[in-house]
């Protein structure tokens, strides 16, 4: 790939969960909540990183062809199911409690730095959020955490998950530009691995708390991306913003 | 249809071109540039209004089947071909020339009280664009003339064109809720005739100047809709926000 020439690029495409809002703190406070009422003893910091975890395997059967096409909230819902039968307490949660569970991934708190640097980056770029989470779920989350975005992009509007490349495809072809003039924002790897593969430029953002205190997570020194940052303030500096 | 019941509305779906924003004198203020630019003594305003009205019959054709899905941006450049070709000044603009006169529809001033009476709705609905306009196009124009939305919904995600029901439940559908939990708002009849017809809850705000000085607009008496507002903030007041 050539060099990073910075004023190529013309929308940054942000990813969601982990990289601009705190999943791990969301869901587990919600769910340490709906566990309370339903007078269930589980760890529910545990409960958010084990189900996030059956995440990517779900997405997997969907990319693989395995399964036809599913939005987030049915795979949430699916992997949820199989979390509960596994802790052995289906039988605190009925159907109106597993739907507020799932609804927890529509309501998480942005990082402290996400609003500012993202208004930043606003100024010069187009922003746009592009995420895995269905396009209704992405825009009440971005709503409710006061994300500045432009436009939400979801990997439903090309029926498949990132890391597969017709999603940041789409993406690029939505707003009209040539792949390599789009910056993909995530703090995971595969995902910045699969946005480079499908001609996008990359910037890291290192969250090292996204799975909470005991599980690691995706870190600088793992990454080949083009930009590395601390967070959304510090890759607004990078780019000049 | 049921009586309008505002407390089941959640969606503001918002149409772009002449509701939110002054297409004609936006279109007029740039080509009159261009047209000084290349020498041609044409009347920038009767030419916005002549473009305008070859844009519904283009969109005829593809709603009917009789052309392949096309941007929104090569149904402009064609018509746009067509009538210089009319007005015998076809020589006098390049490609270069041409391409700019496309890209006025992507930059036009707001009405003046578009963002105030957004802003007001979007305290309580989530407000989206629902346009003929391609995705990049009302991103960057929404953007230029910063309008509040909190997500961009083009007729571009159901290839198709407004007002072909597709396109309004495309809207619903990506949104997560049932059509006649959406409240389409627009000042063209034709629009809401459409959303009518496919389920949705209509608004019409009147915009007696959207053609410029010398043309008529769809005005409130013509319209059936469950609303009728002077703008967008009288619209604001009849929703209580």
């Amino acid at each position: 790939m050539t060099e990073f020439d910075r004023d190529r690029i013309q929308v940054i495409a942000c990813d969601i969960f982990g990289t601009t809002v705190d999943w791990y703190s969301g869901v587990a406070a919600q769910a340490a909540e709906i566990f309370d009422a339903a007078g269930v003893d589980l760890d529910a910091g545990e409960f958010a990183d084990d189900w996030r975890e059956m995440y990517a395997p779900s997405m997997q059967r969907v990319r693989d062809g395995e399964r036809a096409w599913a939005y987030l909230d049915t795979l949430h819902r699916e992997s949820l199911d199989t979390l509960l039968d596994g802790h052995g307490v289906a039988g605190a949660f009925d159907e109106a409690a597993r739907r507020r569970l799932v609804r927890a991934w529509h309501v998480l708190p942005a990082w402290p730095d996400s609003v500012a640097g993202l208004e930043r980056l606003r100024r010069r770029y187009t922003v746009a959020a592009l995420s895995n989470g269905g396009f209704a779920l992405l825009t009440r989350l971005i709503k409710a955490a006061a994300l500045p975005m432009d436009c939400v992009v979801s990997a439903e509007l090309a029926h498949s998950y990132k890391p597969a490349p017709e999603v940041y495809r789409t993406a690029a072809g939505l707003l009209d530009v040539e792949p390599d003039r789009v910056l993909m924002v995530a703090c995971h790897t595969w995902d910045l691995d699969g946005a480079r593969a499908a001609g996008l430029r990359t910037a890291f953002v290192e969250r090292p708390l996204e799975k909470g205190p005991h599980r690691g997570a995706d870190r600088a020194a793992d990454t080949v991306s083009d930009l590395v940052a601390a967070d959304f303030g510090a890759l607004a500096d990078l780019l000049g913003c």
